[in-house]
């Protein structure tokens, strides 16, 4: 199959290699605004060409959206304006239901596949794609009812032998959870980070003191703004019902600090630890 | 040399593991109050015997105290009470100037060692004790100048050859950093757990999008109620003034994200990505 990728960063790179190994791609084509990168990615051999994206649609039976999720919505209708043939559009986005709107009315909107692969690094750019991303991620697949089933076969099928559950999800309640379990862990991480910063005057202190567990909550803070933003901004409304919950039980453990409530402490100590039968 | 630890868990079975495998014991003597964990610590070769603390003293050359930092201070006074024949005490604890200043006055403070060795998990009680644990990770050994020289270096000597770069902070100054570095994580991480399990009433769907990022953040909410009560209780000042910063920091990107402020939240979220010029 002959596939373009539009965006070879972090997550088109990584599927880049990902298609390589796995034998699923004749040829990879890939569109990048950035010379740098798109040097870099050739380099890298995550695209066989780098070429203009109208240009790369028409060639390529998979066409890819993994740029920022600002930029998806209208390259995913741009896509699907020339996907004729019975090509196929898949984005990679972290964001859905405003993506999922705005190609719902489109006469090729079966051809269209809303995919979000739950991977990802702190990192970006080609230089950050990672071979054996994916193996073992669930792949959410968002309003899969919308597809066409012939669509939805080849994109699945695709993850399957990458090593990828397969979830079905509404792209609405996707953006909720997202939110919740992803969104959120940036945001409190962000904000980690510029808490030390601002607090920590002598930053040989914070290295020397590593080790201490800064580091694995801190993780998540060298992400680039150029990716969150837009995701934030574009999940707004469940972002700040969960950052507003996040602040009102920072609040709550504060006041048990302040009031040596040793007893509520531990209870709200313990009511956390009770995740790790969510998550290994 | 014979060697005492008193409190077999994590950080202390860790150490009787070290203590062996680089033959700088030649035998371990165990405190543990939980008959499970010394049933535990003795089938896990953390110690060759369980002895009362009193006894194990008399017998030790170097006492070592791995307990819940609300402990310590009187177990090391009590430890130097019997402090005879150039025996040395030294602690492993998170905190230190509540301890320091309860021994300062002791007529044997010099035999006295405050350490804290940068390494710890998410888990407790002897079966989290792992080979390795401390290697490469800094010890910090607080107001040395008031430990014997003979003490200081016995002590230095045993964490050099656990592959431990030594560094020198005053107590109160450990306290401070360890807020700023180390506990602000946990009680953000135990907020966060809490925050997802309030909002996520489908608990399926943390482990369906887990790669998202919660994971990393949330690592920490693991860890037990009996060791970080008494860290943020006896940390509180401290704890509490990072924590105000870090609600504020929280709040801020929460109005950026209200009023659609992208330039202000790419802004911060650069300043935060400023941490990987500190830590890996």
């Amino acid at each position: 199959m002959k596939i373009l990728i539009a965006g070879l960063g972090l997550i088109g790179g990584s599927f880049a290699l990902a298609l390589r190994e796995h034998g699923l791609a004749d040829e990879i084509l890939g569109v990048e605004s950035s010379e740098e990168h798109a040097a870099q990615a050739l380099e890298l051999g995550l695209a066989d060409r780098i070429v203009p994206f109208a240009e790369g649609i028409d060639e390529a039976e998979l066409v890819v959206l993994a740029t920022p999720v600002d930029t998806i919505p209208l390259l995913a209708v741009k896509a699907l304006n020339r996907a004729t043939d019975r090509k196929i559009v898949m984005d990679m986005g972290s964001i859905k239901a405003e993506l999922c709107e705005v190609v719902s009315q489109h006469a090729r909107r079966g051809r269209f596949v809303a995919v979000h692969p739950m991977w990802g690094t702190e990192y970006s750019g080609p230089r950050a794609a990672q071979r054996d991303a994916f193996r073992g991620r669930n792949t959410v697949i968002c309003d899969a009812d919308r597809s066409d089933p012939d669509a939805l076969e080849t994109v699945e099928r695709i993850f399957r032998t990458l090593g990828c559950p397969i979830i079905r999800m509404e792209s609405e309640e996707h953006d909720l959870h997202a939110a919740y379990v992803s969104h959120i862990s940036h945001v409190t991480s962000f904000a980690l980070a510029n808490t030390v910063l601002e607090k920590e005057r002598e930053e040989h202190r914070i290295f020397d003191l590593a080790g201490g567990g800064f580091e694995s909550t801190v993780r998540l803070a060298k992400s680039s703004a150029q990716t969150w933003v837009p995701i934030l901004l574009r999940n707004k409304y469940n972002v700040l019902d969960v950052l507003r919950e996040h602040i009102h039980q920072l609040q709550l453990l504060r006041r048990m600090i302040e009031r040596d409530d040793a007893e509520g402490l531990a209870a709200a100590i313990r009511r956390a630890n009770s995740i790790q039968k969510i998550i290994r």
